[in-house]
């Protein structure tokens, strides 16, 4: 088999081998069949064809930055991406860009950057991330309140299927509506109905102006009557809404002691507010005096503290400030991963329910293991909560991971909201989808790779 | 098998069917095996298990405004979502509806406004289009540039597959990273793979101000320009860009000779803009005398005159004016099924090119049949074109299409943009999609639905 390979592409066993024989949370090791680094969408044909003949199995991996075990590929070949990272156009007029699934998020970042676009999808690990990652998972992050998740902002894909074949779905247009809607089948499928090789992304005009701001309030539910009159005030330019509880700013300045505090005073709801806009108008004052975004933010936040909404605030008054919030919020995997054992919950709730949940899961957490101790964050404007606790010893993992769950449940929540399923919440899967569902998704899986081989044992629990 | 039937849920036949036995456009005529109107989802199933055991047929009808013959159901169960039209709940704080299928959509719209919201996807037929047929069609319309297509406003929805079984998809979440996205398969699926009957969808903030106007440019790549231009000034305000060349507005004038011209010449290109905004300082002027939204129209307008963008303008200056300037538009399917035959090409092309797609068409088509006569509307911020062709005898349908349809390839575009592909584009289907992507639509069509029950001799062409 490696012999058939090297035929077709570039090959790495034993020792070389090593930076694609673990996950980046340490949760997974395995050893790999070898692993295949292709530099075109032939080649990755050609090593499905190979896998496919053989019923080996193929596991794709992008930038190693999932948190969910959907790389591990114990005795499989490891598919890297990594070698796909040309952004092979850029068509401003168009607001598009054709890029391979290798390409480095941050990367993307940047070129769209130098002609004053931006791809607005966002997260902590830009730099290490790529793309044909973030579209197998269907990434979210910080920007998903005003932009969306990934898939909806991608135009078109191609990918190659379980046999080999090629399916080329690189559609630029708006409108399409020509059959099953495959490229969103395949997005968010992680990897185990096909591989995807290139994509065609959308692209925003670059926000001319941001304002920044840290703000404290009362409570969760009051941040989210902040978040509302926010919206109504800018027209919807709330591009992030961030909130990070006292535990989280303690654990942050326990880790970067030199990181200056937003306020004087600890506060229970710290809240990260972004606006942006496009608009010339709202980038610096007008002729005719009107306040630019900045302003409105004070002006706003100003008001909203008269009315008891706000408790403090700080705007970020350059573009420093502005990165040293960002850099405390995106330290979230650091944080939660700094200590073990650690039930890691991607929980998401309609937006009235995040303050019941926090109430609730704590209390609830604290009856299966009193010690306990929840690493919270979230992506308050979309509902999303990252609740991660560090128990006592393994034993306490599963009874915990359960107890949140149920609460999810009980609140018409979801046990995964942008990490995926993967290995780590298979069992979850299992519990807590519609069966109907799972039926349709493992036909689906059937019809499609009917072999087996494409990343198995990930997304789909066993019948 | 009607007995049995009858024993589940309401069932009609005979000259009861009438309704039902024919499509809007009159391309289509069939008698039913008979017509059910369940009222709730438990009857929707007990009716798909007697079809399952007996492997009968059913169309799933909704308000029978498709213009591709998706609802032709010869000797079928005619399944009519009628009844499942119960708006359940709006949640105005968490912006969402959960509606049944057969909910009319302007219903829908008038019970969002009562609470200050909005539901914005919005087309001629929204007196008499049913939620049902916009999730399975993926309906688009007039306000697609600014806010998504069907799809993009579904949060979650619920299905009866082809067995009986209820798929439960209901979630209120905006991220949900659990599986395939089943929800994003059922919708445009055109009722081949499950019938929906209830859905979650988005609400948006009602637009507190409106600014419409008809404006006049010397070609549609200048219209294109004005486009961007407007977006960039007002920050992507812009919700409507409908484009109605000379023919259109002739024929509008034809038929409706009381109707008030917008323009005191006639012009090539005119195009309905309309603006919205949802922040306060854009509904009216503000303390420090900053300019609302039809002022900021007004504005921009004088400004892109003088820059030569624009030859004409006439904005709205009361509710009954925006109203008239809309039913010109809305009037696009009567104007173009005025004569017949005719050929009804719903194309888009990337934005880039629709320009160089009216020039080329007009010279193609002549060349086919020199007594041709196209009517032509376009949502042209979508870059999609309904581009219906009047030929001079049924001959010239098929070389008709095949000719517009091959520019449409060669140009990037899709022969399908909107309307689906139900029974007249079946061929377009077998000879443009990529075989690929045809070969996993049907293996997904087998997977879920094995007798081939569910609106067949639709989408699919036979392989």
């Amino acid at each position: 088999m490696i012999n058939a390979l090297k035929d077709v592409t570039q090959v790495l066993t034993g020792e070389d081998m090593a930076p694609w024989s673990q996950d980046w949370t340490g949760q997974y090791r395995w050893t790999p069949l070898c692993v295949v680094r292709p530099r075109d969408t032939a080649e990755v044909s050609a090593v499905m064809r190979l896998a496919h003949d053989s019923g080996t199995p193929v596991v794709p991996v992008s930038g190693h930055t999932g948190l969910s075990g959907g790389t591990e590929g114990e005795g499989a070949i490891m598919l890297s991406l990594d070698r796909l990272d040309r952004i092979e156009e850029i068509r401003p007029e168009a607001r598009l860009a054709r890029v391979g699934a290798g390409v480095i998020l941050s990367d993307l970042h940047a070129a769209a950057a130098e002609l004053g676009l931006a791809f607005p999808m966002t997260f902590g690990a830009k730099g290490s991330a790529r793309l044909g990652g973030l579209l197998a998972t269907n990434a979210g992050g910080s920007n998903v309140l005003r932009y969306g998740n990934t898939r909806d902002l991608v135009l078109g894909l191609e990918a190659v299927l379980a046999d080999g074949r090629v399916v080329d779905l690189m559609s630029e247009l708006h409108k399409n509506n020509t059959g099953y809607d495959l490229r969103h089948l395949l997005i968010g499928s992680e990897g185990t109905l096909g591989i995807v090789t290139r994509a065609v992304v959308k692209l925003v005009p670059q926000p001319r102006a941001f304002a920044t701001a840290m703000v404290a309030a009362q409570s969760v539910d009051v941040a989210l009557t902040l978040l509302n009159r926010l919206q109504d005030i800018t027209g919807g330019a709330v591009e992030a809404f961030e909130f990070m509880p006292r535990a989280y700013m303690d654990a942050y300045a326990a880790l970067h002691p030199a990181a200056q505090a937003p306020f004087a005073e600890p506060h229970d709801v710290n809240i990260l507010v972004e606006l942006g806009a496009t608009a010339p108008r709202d980038a610096s004052p007008g002729p005719d005096g009107s306040v630019p975004l900045s302003g409105l933010l004070e002006d706003a936040l100003g008001t909203l503290f008269e009315e008891g909404l706000v408790m403090d605030a700080a705007v970020a008054t350059s573009e420093a400030q502005r990165a040293a919030f960002w850099t405390r919020r995106e330290a979230a995997a650091e944080l939660s991963l700094a200590k073990k054992p650690c039930v890691v919950n991607d929980v998401a709730v309609p937006l009235d329910k995040v303050q019941t949940f926090l109430e609730q899961a704590e209390e609830r957490v604290a009856k299966v293991d009193p010690q306990a101790d929840a690493m919270v964050v979230a992506h308050l404007g979309d509902g999303n909560v990252h609740y991660a606790v560090r128990v006592t010893d393994a034993a306490c993992v599963t009874p915990v991971m359960e107890t949140v769950e149920d609460l999810v449940r009980l609140l018409g929540g979801t046990f995964s909201a942008e990490h995926g399923i993967g290995r780590s919440k298979l069992g979850s899967m299992a519990r807590r989808k519609d069966p109907v569902a799972l039926d349709m998704m493992r036909a689906i899986k059937a019809a499609l790779d009917p072999k087996g081989i494409l990343n198995p044992g990930k997304l789909l629990p066993p019948a």
